[in-house]
């Protein structure tokens, strides 16, 4: 029910994740006569596709702490409810993205060894590959025990789900300046050089996320953030001053008309679409956040994007990881 | 001396600024000798071109308490004592910006009222004006204070700087996600409610930075160094895109011959030249980072940005407003 389409953008996304993957099962879930006048031909996937009905909805601006409280039966709390009980394998939701995180850590709780989940997502980078950055908004801040959990799931994520052999981990930090950054990014930066496990390379600025030089970028949850917009409000803009300059003056107007289908492939290149479903990683299950003005394309991805992490099996996996650390470093004692 | 270039870009920018400024005294501030060796043609501008001896230079990676500590005779302390002594109105440095920020607090000290300096920038926005945003990197860490005095200094920069009639000025925050932001920017913002002079408007979120709906964003050092670096990197990524798109393919590669002069205009447009040179403010007196990187063009506007600062006398304006403000809150009491 979230997002700023609602079932509009839902249901037909996840009629094409039907479609391409033919052992998928869908839940739907929210007030059952609005999903169904949403839902016309799915004769095809009547045995995939499964309505499960929860009478309440979210808003995008309530507090997580009265999403907690109140709306016993909200469509948020019912999906995480089926994944906490094992009817579902992943919740993917557009909604509400702090309620999605406490309602998620009080259901389904964290792994053993995590404190707190973290807000992950892919960037793209100029060598073709993807960056994966966290936390991008769970923790307003991070200390360095945090910020070391973070890189291992990170260098989980990167690993399993982007395919990336002994993934490079970095620690986002401010270089040349008068600080050189926070005692917590310092003290986890001692943390993860004294580890044999993760390639950790060491600080890099802001400048080089999109470099493509590391493969996991950790920070806290309010720098992430605000670097995520950032960079979603530049990219407006730049674009928007691209079409200014392509649409004012006579020769220019002329040349637009030949250069707009190059301009338009520049614009899908970058479109922040295909990078849609951002993972909240250190969970016992699998739920990942869907932009809240993705469309049922952006959508689709973020379905993909659940159904890759749990056929590797991504919290099991990070769970071995951060026992192995723990091992490693009692070793070490 | 300072900067990726040194003198043979900072000495073509003072010299067009002597051409620009027919009232205009110039002190070049290093070893003298190397100094000289970069002078040709000046004889039109040789009673208003000066040349301060100092026999040291300030690495761009020393640290701050090294500048501080060793080095008596760095061209950089030896600029800010011309400052502090009356005999130059301003400082324009290209150098280590820490060791600066270090050096300007200690030889210069800080207005009534203002417990720290913040490093100040323009940045563009979709409105074609300007947008102040600060701090940029001189604190790690912003107490509820010191925001509230960052938001006074941006006003008046805004006013003064850029003729900007009661300019709006806004706490950088994060919005929907779990955690509505830290504390101390709750606080900030109960601050600057309570107050007349400055036009408070709000948290604004990062991805609205360029729309031009404010005037004024105020932030922690970290934040803003994070997220202004963020978009430099995004910038020259999505550049390099573009150039990719309108270079690969036969079709691509004919029309991009008559799109390049588009493109070149559309990178001079974006280009964070024209915005170089972030004041130091909260300073007795002007003091001006130029970019490292910065090209004797780019060295010229933050040249400019000093004269603009002396001739509407920033920092007594400020001194000015502080007082105001501190007064009014006494008369509140």
């Amino acid at each position: 029910m979230g997002g700023d389409y609602g079932p509009s953008v839902i249901i037909p996304a996840a009629i094409s994740a039907l479609q391409q993957h033919s052992d998928l099962h869908v839940y739907l879930v929210g007030p059952q006569q609005e999903i169904q006048s949403h839902i016309k031909n799915t004769r095809p996937y009547t045995d995939r596709l499964h309505i499960e009905p929860a009478s309440e909805v979210i808003g995008m601006s309530e507090k997580p702490s009265a999403a907690l409280r109140r709306k016993p039966d909200s469509s948020m709390r019912k999906s995480l409810e089926l994944v906490r009980d094992g009817k579902a394998d992943a919740c993917v939701s557009s909604g509400n993205t702090g309620a999605l995180m406490a309602l998620a850590t009080v259901l389904i709780g964290t792994l053993p060894g995590i404190e707190r989940p973290a807000i992950t997502a892919e960037l793209p980078n100029r060598k073709g590959s993807v960056t994966n950055m966290l936390d991008l908004g769970a923790n307003i801040d991070a200390s360095a025990e945090q910020l070391t959990s973070f890189a291992v799931m990170g260098h989980v994520l990167s690993e399993l789900a982007d395919g990336i052999n002994n993934p490079r981990v970095a620690l986002l930090n401010i270089g040349e300046e008068a600080i050189k950054g926070r005692d917590s990014i310092k003290l986890a930066g001692d943390m993860l050089s004294n580890q044999s496990q993760i390639d950790y390379v060491g600080y890099i600025e802001a400048n080089e996320i999109f470099d493509g030089n590391v493969d996991v970028i950790v920070c806290d949850g309010f720098t992430g953030n605000n670097v995520l917009k950032a960079c979603e409000g530049i990219t407006r803009f730049l674009y928007n001053q691209l079409k200014t300059e392509f649409t004012s003056g006579l020769w220019s107007r002329a040349v637009s008309a030949l250069v707009w289908p190059l301009l338009k492939r520049f614009h899908r290149r970058i479109n922040p679409d295909q990078y849609n479903g951002a993972s909240l990683l250190g969970l016992r299950e699998i739920v990942i956040k869907s932009h809240g003005s993705a469309d049922s394309n952006a959508t689709l991805f973020a379905i993909n994007k659940a159904i890759t992490e749990i056929e590797r099996q991504v919290p099991q996996a990070i769970q071995d990881r951060v026992a192995q650390l723990l091992l490693s470093a009692d070793n070490e004692d």
